[in-house]
């Protein structure tokens, strides 16, 4: 799958670093600095932030939008930023370069059919407790409906152990590759909840396999609106990026 | 709260009984009857089923929500049946009683805040892994959009457990009553897959202090377009409700 | 199943109560003078204690089966306590009625050995991840060494949800009265965590068929070694009991 | 952790290879000097096993002892066992050098000290359903009871998803790692119970840091009397070995 001088799910593994959520455009421009300067080659960070409670805050919608294509026009960095439904998927399909279909709405088969229509990538994320046939079934409503750029990203699983977020399913990036010929991408942030986790667990997905990775990075991580905790700073995620790009050698890949 | 002769939460359990999905005006009008003549007081039956593959039977759509208030007309029962995105969320205001968000779209915001705009009844199933907190917060999406008439529905979660469909989570009852004012009903059919296990667990339920139930009954179970397995005969259905009076005594409460 | 004037499985619940350890002379006596004016039959407390880290208390080990003892005598009711490994189990069947063996040792099948040529009625609990066949299979260890006189006791699995200490599977109860001949006792103590659930899980499982409970009972929750969160005290057991008085006449049991 | 010429938890990976049980002395040595060819260091075999049903093969017991010690002398390699109940525990500390004890044993506090009295190493698999801390609150009773040479291994735990037989948790490995001083080991056969998993995640675990790997070969996979479809033919695990060997040197080790 090519994007603009990107490709996904070729010999080179895609990057897609960034914060949790759109914060203000200072924010945002350090954020991609940061990333693009270690190698990245998307920008994440939610516009539009599917949150348990109504009450806590809920992203700067198309505003955040705006802020993501400026950051893209000045860093060159393609975008990707979740869609939470039909309005917000029209508009993210304006701004960016790839629609973000969070763990929530994986079975929200309506959303679904609406990004089908809009003819640009989808990152379909798996739901928490989502099987892996349920998974590539979601993604078949995608691909049913005439749009054929699916991404899927493994993002870990809701188990009975409290120590990690989740626990990050590394066999579904093999099992992906052995039942469909969808590129995968893993994203050790959410699939972890622990910073001190990611960089081991990057290396474990790329080792097995997968086409990318989705890491979340946030200049000051400690004051962070959401996800702080499981963030990497610029310096660990260039720590970490200098190491997947030997790594990627092994796998007979490029960074 | 009142719907029309009926309550649900005071000192009268609710039971709505019914096919999965309606498949017919014959075999609809045929579930009604054996339903009310065992005491039930709404009927069940899906017209817009989410389906895991794009490819089953998704519903008989507007048809079916026709269908179901010529069958409303017919035999007096209230009608609750599910809503899967906005456009069948106004039909479904429109037709029926109650309108049903699923498991898979608890979490499905955009729906829960169209929902809350419709001023009629919800019925909110459990999510699939959800949390007691996560089930709570996602009513609170409603309950924030001043739609104050949201009923809980367990139905069972995901476990390792295969013997069943799904593990029914009982203690979810009195967990819901301590920590919340809304009523709470249990689904015995999706929570066990297996019609031998619906009838204990319906009494396990109201033992426990639920305020209702929701079961699926369907005059020929082995010729259901989904859900069969799990779904009682009226003979079946009509020996429940004779030992579900019996027990509601016990409870303090009246079928 | 008889054991003395008691019976199990038949038309009689078994309630087997008291605290989850054995703490004194002074403690036991006490809850078993209360747990036998509500009504139980055998008294229950552990004197062999597996604990997850080996620096918690242990038990009072053989004193705690001598307390045992003398509490049987001075009130009557039979005793259900815990073996950990062979040396335990020879002295609890020297002592006690009823040989208990727990969770994590549901698949010690070296124990289950042991205890099948002790000639002692075994209380299996459900292993905390184990499934139904599991189970079977565990007890099926014990019949095929000769002892017959097997009692399941579901207490609760573990899933994602953290509100609750387990997740209290009611379900397993009627599954089992379908592939088993075996009685099943449930633990709505250890299965929630939480002493405000245990009466409403009880009920439930008396309606969902079951032939017995197991309820931690507790002069002084609050002061009590291990597991007072979840241990009633003697004025809520003599509420309990009462209820359940009512409830075995609509399962056609008596208590 | 030193063990004759070999190490583990330092600079060179730890390979234990061999078939799930030692089912004749020539499909023993068959398989060690396989494994042996490829480049492991440590023969794996059972001799005792615990089995879910009474009524499947038990083992060879003693009898496969002596065959693992025949082909530890034939071959140099190291031999890795499992013990599962104290008599078999002091035979196999006898003839092996490294006594394994099982998931379902995690929390068999009883064997745990008496391994622990055995002054031999123990390899600890993970319990099904074990938190990282239970894990580790298990291998302290071994290091409480002097024995200080405990090797963790991670086999996956018990989700919801059917289509790996567990889900290995490599997150585990990075988590021990910055919990304890232990070495650990992770065992992708019973972790993905599919032998085309067992290569990408033997992978993963060297690259999220894992100490060494557990791997299931056996000369014939489909005439295997335990876990054939979870076993690598000798051309497969050579295939493994090559690139572990290129690996290792990625993570600063060798193998």
């Amino acid at each position: 799958m090519r994007l603009g001088d990107q490709e996904i799910g070729g010999g080179k593994l895609a990057v897609m670093a960034g914060p949790c959520a759109v914060e203000s455009y200072e924010q945002l421009l350090e954020s991609a600095r940061a990333v693009k300067a270690a190698g990245a080659h998307f920008l994440r960070g939610g516009a539009f932030k599917p949150r348990t409670s109504p009450y806590s805050f809920q992203g700067l919608e198309e505003e955040g939008l705006k802020m993501l294509r400026a950051v893209r026009e000045e860093t060159g960095l393609l975008i990707v930023t979740e869609a939470i439904d039909p309005h917000s998927a029209a508009l993210v399909a304006e701004y960016a370069d790839i629609i973000q279909i969070g763990a929530r709405n994986m079975q929200n088969f309506f959303l679904l059919r609406e990004v089908a229509k809009l003819k640009k990538p989808v990152l379909l994320k798996r739901g928490m407790s989502a099987t892996i046939e349920e998974w590539l079934m979601a993604a078949e409503y995608i691909l049913a409906g005439g749009n054929y750029d699916v991404i899927l990203c493994e993002r870990g699983i809701r188990t009975y152990e409290t120590y990690t977020r989740n626990t990050l399913d590394i066999s579904a990036v093999p099992l992906i590759k052995q039942l469909s010929h969808l590129p995968v991408v893993v994203d050790p942030s959410h699939g972890t909840g622990k910073c001190a986790l990611v960089a081991p667990m990057a290396k474990a997905a790329i080792a097995a396999g997968a086409d990318g990775l989705m890491i979340e990075v946030h200049p000051k991580p400690s004051e962070a609106l959401s996800d702080g905790p499981q963030s990497l700073t610029p310096q660990n995620f260039q720590a970490l990026m200098d190491e997947l790009r030997v790594l990627a050698g092994f796998v007979g890949k490029s960074l």
